[in-house]
């Protein structure tokens, strides 16, 4: 008797459930070591040695009581809150203060909490696929209706002309994902220039408020120095979602924030809102314990040179066994085009091998299909003859 | 711009806010010890030594990949869940699995996902008044419609009678929280008992499931050897929604669980439910690294005798001074009739001593106000001439 608006996720997700019991299948038939699994997010770099001092240092140098206590304002530790701000204003020349930024259970939660806070039912929020998959989930909570613009496979950029048309007076978000899952891809400035420009004339001439959501966990994650804008310098109604669930590698702990600005529209009304939103979602506050070592991290970083090894060696050993795909400047996943129509047969074909894979169909984008090369370096090595034999079967 | 159903959140959560702000003022005007604040529910027992002994092994011991990586199942890790069943196994004589327990970023969290896996539009939740104002929002999250059951304020136990005849064919779920907040009365065997027959009778009569949802936050927090029933044992289709926010002084860490007994009808489609519903409202896990905490930790207590203390000098004093309320068997809240009807504005005058409380109108319960009583003893040993003067305005 579980409400109805969950009975297809619920089915959804036995997909997904049963992908992860083939992969502990798998592993108990053959042994871990002999299944290569490119399925999971989850990375393969240990948190700075930083992290843990900082959590020793916290629990053995603080008043329990005031470190696992509520938060005096569900948005978070005033100290930590003014020193997310101050890590961004000097990185990024911005100008956020305390009141900017909302300290949120991961970048999941932001995206619920700011959803919840700006949608009425029936409001529009577009999505450039392929896309991460939840965007979908997280609007259908509030009632929102997910708009797609269709993918680019050429180069994996927003079509703006598509997007430009897609613009209703519904439209209250449009959600950006930049360095990209599943692609890789990172937008340029001159593609963030013209997106703001459409948003602007949009605004105009509807008379309405249109937010940019930009989902960033993947930042930090970029390679050959690629430069990822910083996207509230180019659109006043741009709201910000971090996560450090890549960049320290705590995706378990469920630490980022929401940045709102006061260039928002009725930004103070906004950030009460997400406020009240990240307490009555049962979020209350972000864990406090990993606030105060985010805090005390903010200059901390991974160790991109792990991700780029594997990045290098994946790409191309792929394109060596004649796979194609666009090679990606930004967080660990590949966006491999499916030798035949139909990926989800290719991703069956894989399954022969011990190779788990992800089909686009998850991100909107059918005929290609997500490798997540946040895995042992091993893993890439060992799977490579793998993937010999099966391009073998369509090339 | 924010969403309708927001704007009514805010300007009640500015009265909130105000009251905390007023703490802060009158802290800066005269000292944080001239003023008795006794609003919030932040528990001033610390956390026991066991917790911080518990965070240092673990980050010292464990793999951080694993430590803070996603747990595999968004209901968090086995052997964390098997480990929460087995000690609910030892102390209630229930017979959980890992499948039944789900862990939860607190109890607001699993709340807000059990609403989330249960409730259609217009579906009602029946809660008995005075109930935690919060219930009414998380019914909302989900289009449920809350249905209060009127005060009994001789004993503050549930009106069984007002009860039976406000179930109706839309009834999903029913509320109850027993140690009670804000009352501290704990519901006898005998109501559970009684309140369980009425449900089994309404769901035969409607053709309907009704779930009773109780919510033990304070199921530790008991006085003189009152025994709180197990409620999976006395209704099948029992939820229990918990946290360790008061148990073990950890309400910041966001660390909880849901029981989904197999009992439940369609028992496996709600807790797969529920699983989906902790990923798509961007809880995800429950943080990793306390999940692993309150496993090791399952035997500690938080020391009672600290709020027992605080309990009877309060409780004494208060009634010295002619004041009224019931004697709280459990929890850490008195609730004092207030002297006049608008007890808003006893509220006003006692802030003119620097007492400050919460109004029962947030309870749904006005003509009377809510004292928490987890602070310093100082604070209530200072108090009570204070309220002595108060007192004199009235009696």
């Amino acid at each position: 008797m579980i409400a109805d608006k969950m009975k297809g996720m619920v089915a959804n997700s036995s997909a997904i459930r049963a992908m992860f019991e083939e992969g502990n299948r798998l592993a108990s038939l053959y042994g871990a070591e002999n299944v290569y699994d490119f399925s999971l997010g989850n990375p393969n770099v240990p948190a700075p040695e930083a992290v843990k001092k900082a959590i020793v240092e916290l629990v053995e140098g603080e008043d329990p009581i005031a470190l696992h206590g509520y938060t005096n304002s569900n948005s978070g530790y005033p100290e930590v809150r003014q020193a997310v701000a101050d890590s961004l204003n000097e990185r990024f020349g911005t100008s956020f203060g305390e009141r900017n930024i909302i300290m949120t259970v991961g970048a999941a939660g932001g995206l619920n909490v700011i959803f919840k806070t700006l949608l009425n039912p029936g409001d529009e929020v577009i999505a450039f696929a392929p896309y991460f998959g939840e965007y979908r989930s997280y609007t259908n909570n509030y009632d929102g209706v997910l708009v797609e613009i269709s993918p680019d496979t050429e180069t994996f950029q927003p079509r703006l002309q598509e997007f430009e048309q897609k613009i209703t007076p519904k439209t209250k978000a449009v959600i950006v994902n930049t360095p990209n899952n599943p692609t890789g891809v990172v937008y340029s400035e001159a593609t963030i220039q013209k997106m703001a420009a459409i948003m602007e004339a949009k605004q105009k001439e509807y008379g309405t408020d249109i937010y940019l959501i930009s989902d960033e966990p993947y930042r930090e994650l970029v390679y050959d120095g690629a430069e990822v804008p910083y996207l509230t310098k180019y659109y006043d109604n741009t709201i910000v979602g971090y996560s450090y669930s890549k960049s320290l590698s705590l995706p378990g702990e469920r630490i980022g924030y929401l940045v709102i600005p006061d260039e928002v529209t009725d930004s103070e009304e906004v950030q009460s809102a997400a406020n009240v939103a990240t307490r009555i979602l049962g979020f209350v506050n972000a864990p406090t314990l990993q606030q105060k070592v985010v805090a005390k991290c903010l200059n901390e970083k991974t160790d991109i040179s792990f991700y780029n090894r594997n990045r290098e060696a994946l790409y191309e050993g792929l394109k060596e066994c004649g796979f194609t795909c666009i090679k990606p400047e930004g967080a660990f996943y590949l966006f491999v085009k499916s030798p035949i129509e139909d990926e989800k047969e290719f991703c069956a074909a894989a399954k022969k091998y011990n190779i788990l894979m992800v089909p686009g169909s998850s991100f909107a984008c059918p005929g290609y299909v997500r490798l997540a090369y946040c895995v042992a370096h091993e893993t890439i090595v060992n799977s490579l003859p793998k993937f010999k034999e099966l391009a073998k079967e369509y090339f």
